[in-house]
């Protein structure tokens, strides 16, 4: 399948022609992390998202009761564009589904918050490898003893992902995603994991381990996994989230994400 | 009075021994407005502003029933900080008081949103100038056909400030304000005041006319008071909001404002 575009790309999974990962559809158009839940957490929610804007970078919001996030994806729809979703109630994981028409009501918001895809993407093109990808691997995410700045009923620890690289490119790797705020902007340290609290960096608690060679260092960012800790801590009645790997595509170019 | 600091001029401003407008104080720190509405309220304004983002820049936002900004100014409180307050019934301006502990109560969320203040202070060491500053006035503002995106209970049109400048200054006006995307960033139009809907640039419908040369060109910039023309379209009960010129005075320097 062919799909260029994040308007293609929506469309084929809408039609269910897609159902799988979408890291490979519509190069170049940036993915977003989602998050679905009652109106009445979503201020708290928002707020949570200000003041943490590393971990959660909000690309765009929905009227409550509306599904299409009119900033990134005018014509995309929420609730019918991506692939696999995740049903936490009370903060539990419950089930991974398809088809979330029976979960959603008109009095839920849904957050579109930037994911590290964008990021990676610049990280290549500056030349520094992608451990994971080269291994075909989940990236490495692990919980830190760094807490988020509280919000409302939501509050958590900053979780992060992990790229090992040779210390001769950390500064190129700075440079090349501190230029994208908007998808986790910069590193939030380079070097030593026990001084974040990551006791062990070959267990990470989601993803998987990957190679860290002799020469190289472990860099931190800021992952897009952190508001679902924040809403494990919470324990909202009900919360639809995407399922890992499988993104809402939106119609912005990862360019366009630079700056602001 | 020696007010060097944000902590310092608020607490000269919150004992009542500083009264007056706010833009001499602490020089080099942000000044911000400031917008308080009932919760229920909260979540749309908060759209309103990240779906406008030029005109409604969102510097910090205080929990519900909690009027500290910890983002901007941790030791600060809204409720006293500020010399002069607006209060809005029903989308009118009611009155101007200095104290509101009689209109505000638990139930309320408070914005602080971004003022030029900061970005006219990196025009002038750009060497442009600040003419209503020069003629001792207030800057020109004008409501545009520039339609905001709408977001629940808020729409309204951008308004604008002005500043005139010779055409060779343009250049360096935009780079000088694109730096500081949290205080309203580069201007929204350059040039032709018809293109945006001002029929007279000689009658600003707030603050003052201010001259413009032969050889001049007017630039318009997205302007703090677009949340209160939203404000007086949507008619919430009470808003309270800083009046004119007597802002919330902040811990931030206007230097860490560029970028992000």
């Amino acid at each position: 399948m062919n799909l260029k575009t994040g308007i293609e790309a929506r469309r084929a999974i809408r039609d269910k022609l897609w159902t799988g990962p979408t890291p490979a559809l519509a190069p170049g158009y940036a993915q977003a992390n989602l998050v679905i839940l009652p109106a009445k957490y979503a201020f708290d929610f928002f707020l949570f998202c200000l003041r943490n804007p590393k971990p959660c970078p909000v690309l765009d919001v929905c009227e409550k009761g509306d599904f299409r996030p009119i900033l990134i994806a005018p014509t995309g729809d929420v609730r019918t564009d991506i692939p696999l979703y995740r049903i936490y109630r009370n903060g539990i994981l419950e089930e991974e589904v398809r088809d979330i028409s029976e979960y959603v009501d008109e009095d839920m918001v849904s957050f579109l918050i930037g994911c590290s895809f964008t990021f990676e993407d610049a990280l290549s093109k500056a030349g520094v490898p992608i451990r994971h990808i080269e291994e075909n691997r989940n990236v490495p995410m692990y919980i830190t003893n760094i807490e988020c700045k509280p919000a409302g009923v939501f509050s958590g620890p900053t979780v992060v992902s992990m790229r090992p690289m040779p210390k001769h490119l950390v500064e190129k790797a700075i440079e090349a995603t501190e230029k994208y705020p908007k998808v986790h902007g910069g590193p939030i340290h380079v070097g030593n994991p026990a001084e974040i609290g990551i006791n062990d960096i070959n267990k990470p608690d989601f993803g998987d381990a990957v190679t860290i060679y002799e020469d190289e260092v472990p860099v931190f960012w800021g992952c897009g996994v952190t508001p679902q800790a924040a809403i494990m801590r919470a324990k909202p009645e009900i919360v639809i989230t995407h399922a890992p790997g499988h993104m809402f595509i939106t119609d912005i170019k990862d360019e366009e994400l630079k700056g602001l």
